[in-house]
């Protein structure tokens, strides 16, 4: 076992609602145990992708063999591959590997793996436990918190889904030593979201420690990821259908998902995410939402965490404009954004935390 | 309007949890007013196959049309449509169609329709209300109540798919008038089962009232439906996720499946369902589950009802018993039953309803 700096000091614990989120460096070594705890099962399936298993696979998948039987099941790694084709092979690789209803699913990757795997455990014989083992900044901080799984289609993105909370979400620091930078860099947009939504402190100590994050210092990166979960946690343990606050955790999105899309994904989420929340705070600020200002200086923490902050001139803002009207926030033919007042907190609570805002503002912005 | 000498009197409310099952003849003429009560939305998409869409879709759609936008989405009729690629046309029909979170689903038809409408709906931006309006008797009692929805896999029936509840059931009886006679028998295999799992004076009912129900007389129809609603949501109101009591249901079902799947779903789900009765209820008299002469008093209804009783020869019996290894019902490897001790009482409550049978034993009955 390799024990870092950042294993002494106990797991911190995050309730999030009927679950818990464990967070510790080094805890993959432990996973089996957790697992076993709170969804013992005959069978466990590990879906991985093929960048994170090499790392990791090899020990998890021996611990499970331990206490059941274990299975390992891969995906090609990328948002390209996150769609209802993969999900019904996954699949049917579990059906052929003898899962039946005893079988618990876990999901060890970023994101992509998180809301695939999840589906899977969604629909698979109409429901079987997932444990979200996120190894990708943004999946720990963000995907793995909420229940909210699915996939693409050509349409848009997540636009076939599934609420299924997890049994538990287990997350090991540690896995983000082997993560790009350019990844670590996109899972930063959406803990900085999570400052201007929710806490202007959180803001401004992002903004601090900025350069000890980039570095990827293991404690900073700690007190990130707990805070982010925290913060995400707690709106989404009151709304978990998403039919009120948890709206507010789509500020940035609208115009991101639209951004992404039409990017054809060459964009990581966290990027377009972030040219999202720039682009949507102009647009508070333009309908005398925001206060002045909020926009630019969500930009400089964007910057500073080496993130875009424009849209690419590569990306045609009519197509851009077109692809949020597929959106699935889009209600009743007009489109919703969640919009900030300020850093720290979120406008539009009398409007069910959305604002309707008129396509040819959105293009002006789009610049 | 069409209105038959059943439509006097009020219709008949059953209440199944957190919905109602409603009742009556001639009810599809105001199906629209009940949706708009229950789930009103600004798109009304209403699924359906070609079989049944001619009969009734015109009606249907013009009343929602009246409301908000409506649109008829269409599937080839039978199971062996049943599939992920159909889920997935339908799925694009609608975002093609410009639906989106503000949407209800109406799914128009038997059984296949139900479980294939109410996946869509179930996974559609993370699931939109489905309202079911069952055409086939079937449907009507039973796949309408529940919330079970999914596809078949190549491995099975039902392996994929969610828990979904509808928003209400809409049954008009009229429906069964042009319901091919071979599907109301096949629909009477359903009621003969919720008499064996919970009811034996209406299994008695049954028997006695089998040549008016086969000339498909509508007060009887009526009675029949209403009592096999409040027995089957009596059954899954306490148990909606299938952990208890709700496995008696599955009386019949293990070897039926299998039955139909190796029949490649040339025998229909209630003909394979009656076999399945008879020779299940044949398992429990050997293994000393259920009093004597219990399978041939079922054996006896099924015959009047014109229902199959045994293995057809040309269904190899190992295929059937290899087909029950995947029947999603498999827990840990060994294959559990749901067994009358007596028509009217379910044995196994020690055993959570469920009794493991040794596939020796499960050969020799498959004859």
């Amino acid at each position: 076992m390799t024990v870092s700096a950042t294993t002494r000091g106990a797991p911190r614990v995050v309730e999030a609602g009927d679950y818990r989120v464990t967070i510790a460096a080094g805890l993959r070594h432990d996973f089996a145990k957790h697992v076993a705890a709170v969804a013992p099962a005959h069978h466990y399936a590990i879906l991985s992708d093929e960048d994170v298993a090499p790392h990791y696979a090899g020990d998890v998948v021996t611990q499970f063999a331990r206490r059941g039987q274990a299975s390992l099941h891969l995906m090609a790694a990328g948002e390209v591959h996150k769609t209802r084709e993969t999900w019904a092979r996954l699949t049917d690789d579990l059906l052929d590997a003898g899962c039946g209803r005893d079988t618990t699913i876990l999901a060890l990757g970023g994101g992509v793996v998180g809301d695939l795997a999840g589906f899977v455990a969604a629909t698979f014989m109409r429901g079987v436990p997932v444990v979200q083992c996120p190894t990708s900044l943004l999946a720990m901080i963000d995907a793995s918190v909420g229940g909210k799984t699915g996939v693409d289609t050509p349409a848009g993105k997540n636009l076939v889904g599934a609420f299924h909370q997890p049994a538990a979400v287990l997350v090991d620091v540690e896995t983000l030593r082997t993560l790009p930078v350019a990844h670590r860099r996109a899972g930063l947009a959406e803990a900085i979201k999570h400052g201007v939504v929710a806490d202007a402190d959180y803001f401004d100590r992002i903004r601090a420690a900025m350069p000890e994050l980039l570095e990827g210092n293991a404690e900073r990166m700690l007190d990130l990821v707990t805070r982010s979960v925290e913060l995400k946690a707690a709106v989404v343990r009151d709304d978990a259908r998403e039919h009120g606050r948890r709206k507010t955790l789509n500020f940035g999105h609208t115009l991101g998902h639209a951004v992404e899309l039409v990017s054809g994904f060459s964009l990581l989420h966290g990027q377009a995410v972030a040219i999202g929340m720039v682009l949507e705070a102009r647009l508070a600020e333009r309908l005398g939402v925001a206060a002045r200002g909020t926009s630019d200086e969500i930009e400089r923490v964007v910057r500073a965490a080496g993130l875009p902050a424009v849209r690419p001139p590569m990306l045609d803002a009519d197509a851009i404009l077109a692809a949020t009207r597929h959106d699935k926030k889009a209600r009743g033919g007009s489109v919703a954004y969640a919009l900030p007042a300020r850093i720290g907190v979120m406008a539009g609570q009398d409007t069910g935390w959305a604002i309707d805002v008129d396509d040819a503002l959105v293009r002006e912005v789009l610049g």
